[in-house]
């Protein structure tokens, strides 16, 4: 048997890229990045600090370019390597990242009269103007439907489907009434390669309904036409031209179109497998199984775990949710993360500009925990997990006259692992254990530093996947699963997956120091993130100086 | 007659400036600064954070050189000016900035065995490091002599006199036992001049010893040597050997010496006034009255009110001090502060390096009230007035993915500004009335963004000194009426002091603003410095986000 291969389509928040995966092996053998041509590095911002929006022509274009190059450098990379041995094809997105579109499916910013309208674009996952409509569907769904809020952590996000059609219902009621329906990206792009874009052909993926637009089996899909009603009349008569069912990621949406095999290279017909978001493939290329957390760490982070089908299993508060078959079919999918990681350090590096990203690393690198006498919370864009709340934003508390910026780099850095730290705890106290932490994304693969001080927060030790690439290798995985090249997931990850050699130990000592410095942040949190909270922080000042002593002795 | 000049020497933390005066109209006719040469700026830092000394040989060389310089200025400056036409020295220091002497009165620091040791030095103001003896004597006074709290607001402070002499004695008994007292600089340098060094020759005024040492006639001077004793026995010996008797600024300590006259080119035996700190002398060249708060605004401020001895006053919280006759003879004077606000500016400048002050004072201008979302406190240094609590830190709070360093630095004007917004209202809490506001020091005289800033966030006309040289001016002031030229300080101060034509006027719009902010900084402000706070500070991000929206409509 020849060598198969597969290839996995991850859009990102600035870039599209595309791998191509040894199906035998995971072996990646050529890969392409094209940048999105709109906007800030593809995001498209307004005076608006809340909004952010994306082009859906960069899609179409970063398809092609992205596909023909990857193709190219396999050529160069594989003797002999004919692009018909690519047997399967996998795509993940970011989301929710809900698109409006019309009767054919297309995107309402194709059509002239909506060419320059931002409502009629991609929302992007991070946009956040529909902050007061999520709080209305919190709110009507605490009173009418609870049931819904169980399976999504007791709150509906910004981020998310709903909202964002009910802000553009209420901001923009020309765009809505356009749009036939709305479409998750993941669902989208699946549908463009396969030529099943229009109503009633598409195929949407339970992964982004399930965890960002409230989609469950036991209540019959999306949210009933009454409830969705309630918010808004035409909201509910939304509800029908929404797709009725969800699936897995196991199956096929189509086969490439001729057109689309042209403009790539690819063979036509090639299974197109359904989509989902980049951090459930991103688990799936890390190799996620019950009791390993994979958080793939960007400019923000997904903590992907999965929880066997059958087997007892709580509602989580402050989950993002638990749906089943959203990362592997035959599990529960359980999503957690942080709404900024890596963007709050490009924040301090590109808006204070107080130094480099290496300068700053190399600096923060030769100080002690607890060294600096500093403490930040990591919600410069709000909090996802465990709180939900978009409306809360950064601190950094315990400056001094003589606070360099290294020290706030690295308090910065350990903001995020006490964040981190705070959903490994919440997975656990609802009898969800952590035996294993798989790292991946561009922060677990090249900033040691701060791999070390996650190792350190937690006291756990930190894995890194193989693969550089883990949301596009899983999407190749999805791809290889899809063509019938494995019998299951389970079988396939087995075959392409894997760890680095080198983990990251915790240091006994530095854990001793970042478990008081974690009361303190944890009473920071609480005292600021919840209403519940009753009390005094007359003794954090004293004791980040207390143990500044300590370790300055 | 012809004209008669003064001079006014004013030692501050990293220079000490010469100013003369033309004693008849307060016309600044020649002036010379001489940078301290020891340390960084003058100021003598070590691994610890809390460590700042002076080398008292500074003060020495900085009298000459500057004195010199500024008789030179004034040659250049005034038509057939004489050395002879200066009638009399006034002098101001930091403080409280005492210096280990010998039995000669003569600095430990000058002597070869401890040439090189820091604690033989000047313990400059800001040196933090008995925070943990301030917590002892406070606690002590508390049970044994509550009477000495009332009078200094309630805690006695790390930056005191007596902290600093006990962290010594605990720290190096060497030095403490080497030292047969202990002068505070604003007593050793008037004394140096006149030849009036050595103990029992030396007057000390009651500037120093009543806000830091806890003078106070009521009950004989100093605290009795019971007290002291139970601090330390070694403590409770040297109270025999401190002055017995503080004076105010109207008396002459004696008249330069030959060799001083030699040096400076002055004339010898004229007089020099009691010697007092920079504020208080500050206070007397802005005009101080009943009524009129200055505040002196440079790397920290001092916040100068005066009341009539005689008439009802209460004591004051939080207060520096309130003490017969420290600024003005026949008044109280009441001492108030923020530990750092030029400071905080300059440290993000200077470490944060996120911009100049120019760039990024352009840059804050431009802000509307409210429009960052942030909101800071201005504790990088700990928190003298209300709090008298050094182990206090910065806190920067609303920061989001889009933060600019012109906002930060807007933030932390904000900060300082809802900081003295405290202090006058702590004041009229307690029944002294604020009914003036002047403002000197080099912010005051430099930056109006501050001003205007300090105008909107209090609600109040923002005045400017109208010299540049407020401490300089008020010694020089101490200086003629020492010398007999005026009958008492009023008469003085209506020749000699005024006030600039410009008044910074508060904007009722960036008021109205302002007040809801600073409802957020008092509660943050008491939740993190008091223990007596109980609540939740859910509502703070919140809040800031709803202002933030509000403005940028």
């Amino acid at each position: 048997m020849s060598n198969q291969f597969v290839i996995g389509l991850d859009y990102g928040t600035n870039s599209v890229r595309a791998l191509i995966v040894n199906a035998a092996n995971g072996a990646e053998v050529g890969t392409a990045v094209w940048e999105y041509a709109h906007g800030a590095h593809g995001v498209i911002l307004s005076r608006d600090p809340n909004l952010a929006r994306q082009h859906p022509a960069d899609y179409v274009a970063g398809a092609e370019a992205a596909i023909r190059r990857a193709l190219a450098a396999t050529k160069r990379n594989v003797r002999g390597f004919k692009p018909e041995q690519i047997i399967g094809i996998g795509v993940d997105t970011t989301g929710s990242t809900p698109i409006p579109v019309d009767a054919d499916g297309q995107p309402l910013a194709f059509d002239q009269r909506f060419a320059r309208n931002l409502n009629a674009m991609a929302w992007l996952w991070k946009d956040h103007t529909g902050v007061v409509e999520a709080a209305e569907i919190t709110e009507c769904a605490r009173q009418k439907r609870p049931q819904y809020l169980a399976k999504c952590g007791g709150t509906y996000s910004s981020e998310w489907f709903f909202s964002k059609i009910l802000h553009c219902l209420r901001a923009d009621v020309a765009v809505f009434d356009a749009a036939h329906t709305w479409v998750e990206c993941a669902d989208w792009i699946p549908a463009m390669l396969t030529g099943t874009e229009a109503p009633g052909k598409i195929t949407v993926g339970v992964c982004a309904a399930g965890h960002k637009a409230m989609y469950n089996d036991t209540w019959g899909g999306y949210p009933d036409a009454g409830f969705l009603g309630a918010l808004h009349s035409k909201l509910g008569r939304l509800r029908s031209r929404l797709c009725p069912t969800a699936h897995t990621i196991d199956r096929a949406v189509g086969g490439l179109t001729d057109e689309w095999a042209r403009r790539t290279g690819l063979r036509a017909g090639a299974p197109v497998a359904v989509g989902a978001f980049d951090a459930h493939l991103g688990g799936v290329g890390a190799g996620i199984a019950p009791g390993t957390l994979v958080k793939i760490i960007g400019t923000s982070t997904c903590d992907m775990m999965v929880a066997p089908v059958g087997e007892p299993l709580a509602d989580i508060p402050g989950l993002c949710g638990i749906v089943n078959g959203s990362i592997l079919p035959g599990y529960h999918g359980l999503e957690a993360g942080q709404s900024a990681v890596g963007d709050i350090f490009n924040w301090f590096v590109n808006y204070v500009r107080a130094g480099s990203h290496q300068s700053l690393s190399a600096g923060a690198a030769k100080l002690k925990p607890g060294e600096s006498g500093l403490l930040a919370l990591d919600w410069n864009n709000g909090n996802r997990t465990i709180l939900v709340d978009q409306l809360l934003t950064g601190v950094l508390l315990g400056q001094t006259l003589y606070t360099t910026p290294e020290e706030i780099y690295r308090a910065l850095i350990e903001a995020t692992a006490f964040g981190a730290l705070t959903i490994i705890n919440r997975f656990e106290e609802y009898g969800v254990k952590v035996r294993q932490i798989v790292n991946c994304g561009g922060i677990a693969e090249k900033n040691p530093l701060v791999m070390q001080i996650y190792a350190d927060v937690t006291g756990r030790p930190m894995k890194v996947s193989r693969s550089a690439q883990t949301c596009a290798l899983g999407a190749a995985i999805a791809g290889a699963v899809a063509a019938g090249r494995f019998e299951n997931f389970a079988e396939a990850q087995q075959a392409m997956t894997g760890l680095k050699k080198h983990v990251f130990m915790p240091d006994p000592k530095a854990h001793a120091i970042y478990r008081k410095l974690y009361a303190l942040y944890h009473k920071l949190h609480d005292a600021f993130g919840t209403k519940e909270w009753n009390g005094n922080l007359h003794d954090v000042m004293k004791k980040l100086l207390e143990i500044r002593s300590l370790v300055r002795k």
